[in-house]
């Protein structure tokens, strides 16, 4: 049984290559833009009064599904499968962003936090409210490593300090 | 320009009209489980080192998308925007849940916290990871009125006290 969608929009200023040459080190260090089609602009209404919102989108420049991965090809990472990480080559490629919502301007909406391709088809746009928020979730060592290695090295503490669990 | 989707699976013990009947009062009191077809399941290896997982799902039975909605149709909330809402009758009704990951059973997941009819398709499953985490999110006062109301009347403090923000 196929499921067909239509885009809403797309990412219209994304993540590009170039980022990473001009020194940017996470996806909290530059803003994306989202055009809203026009029939779906009404939508949009009262988005504004949450700080954050889900993203979601389809990576529509990914490659064959994969079933196993190794993490960041990470030697010392386990091989797992697919279902425990976030990396695209899904059997859906599906994405879902948490980001901060910098504002809305007509059918664009401005945010921080996302990991887009320009041009990546807009699915859906979701508030991220209290449900979604787990406090400290439990999560596999390899995670963990790569974590603790951003927070110090990508300074997120000081650009995203609404991000991430209870200490 | 359409996208098509594969379920990897479906809501096998789902949520059910009867539940409601049965004095549940809410998603967090009952177990669901999702069943996953045979030529995915070793994409879940690794999966169980996670508390929290996201359940993408098709929600197959709502009706026609709508653009405007007064949440719980209650008359003292604004009307707001359809993606200002998690309301199913959205132009792609894509859901994401946030559940507790209870354990695998080769092909079955067992999982709190999802608001799935049984038999809704399965898209995508993906670890609930520390980016996933806003320690406190802004919200607007007619969710804000609810969840006050859930946290008291639903037990969720009891119930869930891995749910919320930080105080």
């Amino acid at each position: 049984m196929a499921i067909t969608l239509e885009p809403i929009g797309f990412v219209e200023v994304g993540m590009e290559p170039k980022e990473k040459a001009k020194g940017v080190e996470s996806k909290y260090e530059y803003v994306s833009t989202i055009y809203i089609y026009e029939d779906y602009v009404d939508g949009l209404d009262g988005l504004e009064d949450y700080s954050h919102i889900y993203i979601i989108y389809f990576m529509d420049r990914v490659g064959e599904s994969i079933l196993k991965v190794r993490p960041w090809g990470k030697e010392e990472n386990p091989i797992v499968g697919i279902f425990a990480t976030r990396f695209p080559p899904r059997p859906n490629p599906i994405a879902i962003s948490v980001v901060e919502l910098l504002r809305i301007e007509g059918p664009r909406i401005f945010v921080r936090g996302l990991d887009a391709w320009t041009g990546s088809p807009v699915l859906d746009i979701k508030p991220y409210d209290y449900y979604d928020i787990v406090k400290k979730p439990r999560v596999p060592s390899w995670f963990l490593d790569k974590w603790v290695d951003h927070m110090v090295s990508k300074r997120y503490s000081e650009i995203v300090p609404w991000l991430g669990p209870i200490d």
